[in-house]
């Protein structure tokens, strides 16, 4: 359990890092070597996550490349997640919300019998979509969506003379604290990171969109490190496929080391280790 | 398969029901005579869909309250689509939702591992999140959110000077057809509900709210049944729980039976069978 963002901020010291790998397991890039369906993405996660532990400071499973194995798929996740380091977060990112009476069964799933610590959340019901994570308890974390990093953000997160996501990040700074609620913005869209964090002064932001869609570690730090960090800048392709052969765990562990020893820079740059 | 809105049209002519049923297995409200856990799940669930298949058009299973019993609720909720009729459709409730080549993983966990016909999703991060379900192919059904039935809808789905509703309702139309999408519009506004069928006149509705959250059928059929029915009323609770002892089976076919013969009237009122 990392109980709040000064525990997260600790583990970001320790490590000098505020990586986080995505697993995205496609059956189509892994190896051969791993074998073949569930026990390949499985056997695949498992030495990617032995190999990059020393320079993550959270992971992130996405959870269709497990749903797509179906409730074999899902197991192998389930045991995975109980593989994961205490000293890293387990992100399940799920984009889940409902009703409240439903949310509060994918918050139970998420915490509970997947025993995740975050869970990304989609913001378009509204609170009562949104309460039932926020209100899972110490530890609990909701990420909810706001501006993310793919091309058709611009179809309905930018609606409205007031953007959507800026109501979506102002709401929610009522409905969460810096210490449950984190808020997912894209790095491919620097020069709105940097406006998004004079909106949002505390809270963790989680970014995608480095590496294969474009972001830099270096631009999102510049227009959006604050005095607890307040990044976890997640790669996902760039570790997992690092090499299609035998090193595939091997090579994904250099390319992690590299990103760890970017962010090792720029914390101590900025006098935060 | 149910492969174009004229073979759905087909089937509520046949059934005279136009009924979505919910399968939300809540373990608080499960018969004791169901056993425990995800048994009681199952053989709940399973009970239900015999005693009222003849009154329903669809069965919606709810994936969190499966996910919440983890890999082994997952399980259960495969066998559960594998058992539901032919001539009804498999709607996975599932608001997903993510970038493309998430999304395309998601429709294929949907659509071929679970085998659903219909899976519902959130529309916030634009086309990309949206296309790959509807490019899944001939009767494979995308049911985006457009005006949802809960309090917190007004928080974001309301925003700008046209609601983001009314533009998602807009944009949907120029990625799907008639034949591959569906909206969910909730009962609990049936003023906007007529509206919303003027702006959409073709395309089916999956509307849940009526019962426990307040709406009702007749009210959603005057607001926007169209030539063609144009509407999946779903309802959970009302059936599910209509008893809480060893004959909840037969009562929820009772409360189905009820249901489907007031669909049956406002059909024959229409000239629609």
């Amino acid at each position: 359990m990392i109980p709040d963002r000064d525990a997260i901020f600790a583990q970001i010291q320790r490590k000098q890092s505020f990586l986080c790998i995505g697993l995205d397991p496609d059956l189509d890039r892994i190896p051969a070597c791993c074998g073949e369906g569930v026990e390949a993405m499985e056997n695949f996660c498992r030495d990617v996550i032995a190999c990059t532990q020393d320079c993550a400071v959270a992971y992130k499973p996405n959870l269709a490349f497990f749903e797509q194995c179906g409730s074999a798929g899902y197991a192998a996740l389930e045991r995975l997640v109980a593989l994961i380091p205490s000293d890293c977060m387990v992100i399940a990112d799920a984009k889940r919300g409902d009703i409240g009476n439903t949310s509060a069964r994918y918050a139970d799933a998420m915490f509970n019998a997947l025993g995740a610590d975050a869970v990304t959340v989609a913001p378009y019901m509204g609170f009562d979509s949104v309460g039932p994570f926020l209100a899972a308890g110490p530890g609990r974390w909701t990420i909810l969506l706001a501006l993310t990093s793919n091309p058709s953000a611009k179809d309905f997160e930018f609606h409205g003379d007031q953007p959507l996501y800026e109501r979506v990040l102002d709401l929610g700074q009522t409905w969460g604290t810096p210490d449950n609620l984190m808020f997912v913005v894209g790095a491919t869209r620097p020069e709105l990171l940097r406006t998004i964090r004079e909106r949002v002064p505390d809270h963790f932001f989680l970014v995608p969109g480095v590496g294969a869609q474009g972001g830099t570690v270096q631009a999102v730090a510049d227009a959006a490190l604050n005095d607890r960090c307040g990044l976890l800048v997640n790669s996902s392709r760039g570790i997992l496929y690092a090499s299609s052969g035998e090193d595939f765990a091997e090579r994904a562990g250099d390319a992690a080391r590299e990103m760890q020893q970017e962010m090792a820079e720029i914390l101590g740059a900025r006098g935060l280790v």
